[in-house]
């Protein structure tokens, strides 16, 4: 009854619902205070979430990796998702002390491991430097010289900013293409240790089956801690740090949210593509996606029956295939999103009439008549050339050995020269960073299945027309068959190759490019062999990247005097803002999903299988009814999972969702199938994001883990 | 909006609907006059529904084939599923013809072709004869001989009343096993034709895929027509018989139902054993059905892969994989649906309950103190002869050819036999059936699949123990290796066979045992070896029947004394009324499923591939909004299905549904995945059962068909 009377308040929300307008967006917190926040339903003041000149909730916030995460306690605990923290647990994890799959827990803080090659980022500052980079190009520079002066501009600015603010890092990054730039300071943390993760099956439960969907019971969160030297500056694990203590941290709201509640989420959405044209979308969905999605589907395959019967294997493959898995069904939904949505129509449609706005204004003509057009021209390049760019792309990363061996090489021709001139990943401030992934990517390598992948490419690179070749897979081939030639390279290459040896690779970091080569090594012969064709690559997308900037900031020119309004920008991996309700959607005919779940579907799910293997206690926990306060008054059960209309999209993991008060009731973790799609379009009536609900958080945390300590860390008890 | 709306009024009216009792009961039409049905929500006199002294709305009601159908027009138009077409079209249809795949429509009634084999059923009336049936038992007969007695007197019962009432057909169905025993006199009508079957992209949208499942977007009606010898009388196909005019016919509401209003059924609901005991369901849930599913699921896996590329065969193969499929999702369906409810478990607390309340007092003790566990001794015996048991009834089966030897050997010995004393199937009054279906039976053989399929039985057979082996397929192998003597055997059983040739198979059907076995045909010698293991076989089903009949009718007899309460009876494939409500239902945590789907539903679920291959002029119909009439006020659309807590089973497919008024709204066609398990528990929270909405039907056979005088003849327009 309660239950129905839960589904009567969603109904009636939905009604309201429909009416308010639509909450798209991703706001650059520069643009926080031009939002009427209060109207939309927060109850705290906006300078609360935002303020440049003293502490808010963002100094709570902080980026993990890729992803976001929180502060919940003044001793650094960082809230996150358990698929942000992975690449840690896995790596702290053997076949004998199986974290992914046991989960882990520190009883006290000397109990903390290291989450390997972990790096917290905490947003200090940020500054529109638009004028200065654009001061560094002209509209007729060509488009190689073009993407150089604005890469050498940022990387000046960027030099500056760390020499003026030492111990910080800047980036500058650029919000919409070629037109403005922001300088953003940041504190960068890297001793960074495991508190909580509960096992696979809880962090992980219903696994690549309910991957991007809803309804949803993962209980996909873990705890990590910051720590930092004696004297509080950023330093490398070493014993004796000690735990960081944020400017601010998140309060936890044991209570949760209910249907309709107002929500918000400041994190760092990676990217998004709204802006782009129909040839871009055309692009995406018609050659490069689908290529993605075969070969990803295909890897996963090879390694999971590789796996197949050997814990220790597919340990070692675990990550890889969750990483693959996870692009190839965003992949797979978003294909069929484009296709239900009809975008690639729908945006040709919108150019048709913002090409007639173009053409009803002679000077307007004059200035952007053919900028449609040559957007066109520019995919049409890139589609044309794709079929060999996309193969020789992969290729390299194909092979674990391989992809090291390029790094070393690269690094060989780089390192030699000044600072400012080296790409991006060999200056002295990423050169530790690098150095340590190309040592980490032995942690996941096996030979069957880096051989047979390789394999898989280099046929696939022999097997493009004859004018399309790659000379350094022709070279492997000369005039022999190709498949026996391929067999033969891999014998020799897998044999005699020194990559598999750290202390090797340590030693071969610091080589000159003679001395590299005279290793004799045949991974590091073919990326030698390869450095030109990837040379050219990367000048090639200079030089279209150099005309897309060009292209793109006049597009949105033309638009905002078009529709006379200003435009969020795509997201790029900076702080955003996004807000909206905790709502449910009707995914298809006659099918309502209501945007709350509970354990009581955790139970309905488990099949004793993974990835539906409940533990036996938490089953018990469940059937006993032993919520503690934990339970939603009307569901009469501890929620799991919440759904809602905000704007997220791939950076947001770990985001904490807050409510109108500010107080964190879940840590975002995905989205529904349907909303793989934001990437390239926001809709009301499926955009729907998914959050562990903080109370299956807090029940987990002290029911089965018996961790109620944090609970009192997090000031819950 | 107005699905806002909609969906509003579907909550509330769940709410109402939580209030009200269950609404569990497949009733007989004995027991209408005994249920409030005004009180419940008819809007009719109940005497409307079922009147034994004048026309009522069962006059209207006819039984086709094994499924349910509804006369609605005075010229015999019946409106049925298309599934329950299926054979009929299906054996019109040729590769050049195909009407499965694009549908059959009749413009003249000249037109009308021959639904072969089909047979319409009208109810005359019903007569309980529990007391003349059980008169010819006594408590301590031993079971063959108790189950034998009732079979002669039945069969006795039938030829007077046969005798009594020429033309027509009785029948003596047990209602409560071993307890009470109703005779039902039958109108059987042999001319029945196909007047309009849609494509099987509408008829049979969704396909297996969607079989069993909500929400579902399937038109599966078809429409046939019956028809009677000029004078009147039921009589076999012929051109010059004319339409039949049914004593009553329904009337059809083009306007539909909407949520939570009344609705009810008339039909044949096949099968329930809800009053059967947990051992019988432990049986079928861990023995039977896994063995079923098991070995249909690989049947389908070869017929389908037989089929692929040349529609010759797959046209062939069709019903047959078709029919498999339908069981085998059922059964699997049921397998969840038993593990998730534990009915056993459910069922075994129950009988502990029953026990204590049996053992509290002395006389009963007396009487029913060892029930139960004589009962359970029973399945015991049932399980452990299981294994041979089970292959032993399916591998006569395996082979079309072997199964119409074996028919025409038992023929041979029970034709000369007394009519009475012969089995069922060849007593005069059944005997044409028996040899049409038997030359039938040759339009769907095909002899590769024959063999593969009957090689993998005789394997089976050949690979039980030692103790466990059956005669005729010991005989097959001697002392040879199994596999390469059942190869030997097969080669030369289909080269020498004439059972392919239906001129030969005619002249075998009147052929004496000896004559017979002189044809020296391999299957038929085959069936001969196989004769005794199965006489034995039948006998002991007969004992197990005999003994659990006995047991059983104690069993109601106790329960009704506990609870102080009457039952109703199991389904048994007689008339029976059901009643309920248009409802949705919660199949899982956080989803809702609205009861009414519309054709965006339709759009939504093409893919241009079967079975989601919708015709290019339906959808163009559905983009261009074209609904006519049809359209639900609120939804804006053509609502395509329907579902309703009504409580149904096998049988009642092609059952009109009718509303408050006993007008038609629906064809009844399947329930959903979570009310398979209605066989064995009905259950208010998910028991749901499917009709595709009449105004679909109308809608598709006007717009789409355009056969608008099918409207007419149906008095809609």
């Amino acid at each position: 009854m309660k239950r129905i009377l839960i589904l009567t308040v969603l109904i009636l929300s939905l009604l309201s619902g429909m009416a308010t307008s639509s909450e798209e967006g991703m706001y650059p917190i520069s643009e926080i205070h031009k939002l009427n926040l209060k109207a939309k339903g927060l109850e705290i003041d906006p300078l609360d979430l935002f303020n440049p000149d003293g502490i808010s909730l963002i100094d709570g916030i902080c980026k993990v990796g890729g992803a976001s995460g929180s502060f919940v306690s003044p001793d650094g605990l960082i809230l996150t998702n358990h698929h942000v923290a992975y690449g840690g647990i896995r790596s702290a994890s053997t076949p004998e002390n199986d974290y992914l799959k046991e989960g882990f827990l520190a009883r006290t803080r000397a109990d903390e491991v290291e989450a390997k090659g972990y790096i917290v980022r905490i947003t200090e500052s940020y500054e529109d430097v638009s004028d200065e980079v654009l001061s560094a190009i002209e509209d007729d520079m060509d488009p190689v010289a073009r993407s150089k002066a604005v890469e050498q501009r940022i990387k000046e600015i960027v030099a500056r900013a760390e020499e003026k603010n030492p111990g910080m890092r800047a980036e500058v990054s650029e919000m919409f293409i070629g037109k403005t730039y922001v300088l953003f300071l940041y504190t960068y943390l890297r001793d960074i240790r495991l508190v909580y993760a509960p096992p696979r099956s809880i962090g992980n439960f219903g696994g690549e089956v309910d991957n991007w969907m809803w309804p949803r019971h993962t209980g996909d969160f873990s705890f990590l801690r910051a720590y930092v030297s004696p004297d509080g500056s950023p330093a490398d694990y070493a014993p004796e740090n000690v735990p960081y203590h944020p400017k601010n941290h998140l309060r936890v709201n044991p209570k949760g949210v209910d249907v309709e509640d107002f929500v918000f989420i400041l994190g760092y959405p990676g990217r998004t593509y709204r802006h782009r044209t129909s040839h871009y979308v055309a692009y995406e969905e018609e050659v490069r996606m689908p290529f993605v999605a075969d070969y990803y589907g295909w890897q996963i395959d090879v390694m999971e029956a590789m796996g197949e019967g050997d814990r220790a294997i597919a340990l070692k493959l675990a990550s890889r295939i969750k990483g693959l898995a996870n692009t190839m069904k965003n992949y797979r939904g978003k294909l069929i999103g484009l296709k239900r949505l009809n975008l690639v129509e729908k945006k040709r449609a919108e150019e048709k009439k913002l090409q007639a706005f173009i053409e009803a204004d002679p000077d307007r003509k004059a200035t952007y008549g053919n900028l449609l057009d040559n957007i066109d021209a520019m995919y049409r390049e890139i589609r044309n050339a794709s079929e060999t760019e996309l193969v020789l792309s992969y290729l390299r990363r194909s092979s674990t050995l391989l992809g090291m061996a390029y790094t070393l090489y690269e690094a060989s021709i780089e390192r030699p020269k000044k600072d400012l001139d080296r790409e991006y990943a060999y200056m002295d401030r990423n050169w530790e960073r690098t150095k340590r992934y190309l040592l980490m990517s032995l942690d996941t390598y096996h030979e069957p299945a880096d051989r047979k992948i390789f394999k898989h490419m280099l046929w696939t690179a022999a097997s493009l027309g004859e004018d399309k070749q790659i000379p350094a897979v022709k070279k492997i081939i000369g005039s022999d068959d190709a498949e026996e030639a391929i067999d033969a390279f891999l014998d020799k290459a897998f044999s005699t190759t020194m990559l598999t040896d750290k202390a090797a690779v340590e030693e071969a970091l610091g080589k000159k490019t003679r001395a590299l080569m005279q290793m004799n090594d045949p991974f590091i012969q073919m990326a030698a062999d390869l450095y030109p064709s990837y040379q050219e690559l990367r000048e090639t997308g200079r030089a279209r990247s150099g005309e897309l900037s060009r292209l793109y900031a006049h597009l949105v020119d033309v638009k905002m005097a078009w529709l006379a309004k200003d435009f969020v920008p795509d997201a790029n991996g900076t702080l955003r803002l996004t807000f909206g309700h905790i709502r449910g959607y009707e995914p298809r005919d006659a099918v309502f999903y209501h945007p709350i779940t509970t354990v009581d579907g955790v139970l309905q799910k488990t099949t004793g299988e993974p990835p539906f293997d409940t533990p036996k206690k938490l089953q018990d926990l469940i059937q006993k009814g032993d919520f503690g306060a934990f339970a939603h008054p009307d569901l009469g059960s501890v929620p799991t999972g919440i759904l809602y209309n905000m704007d997220t999209t791939g950076g947001n993991s770990g985001s904490a969702v807050l409510n109108a008060r500010g107080e964190l009731v879940g840590v975002n973790f995905d989205r529904a199938y349907e909303a793989t799609i934001n990437d390239y379009a926001w809709n009301e009536s499926y955009s729907r994001s998914i959050a562990v609900d903080i109370r299956y958080v807090l029940w987990v945390t002290e029911k089965f883990a018996g961790a109620g300590y944090l609970l009192e860390e997090m000031g819950v008890k």
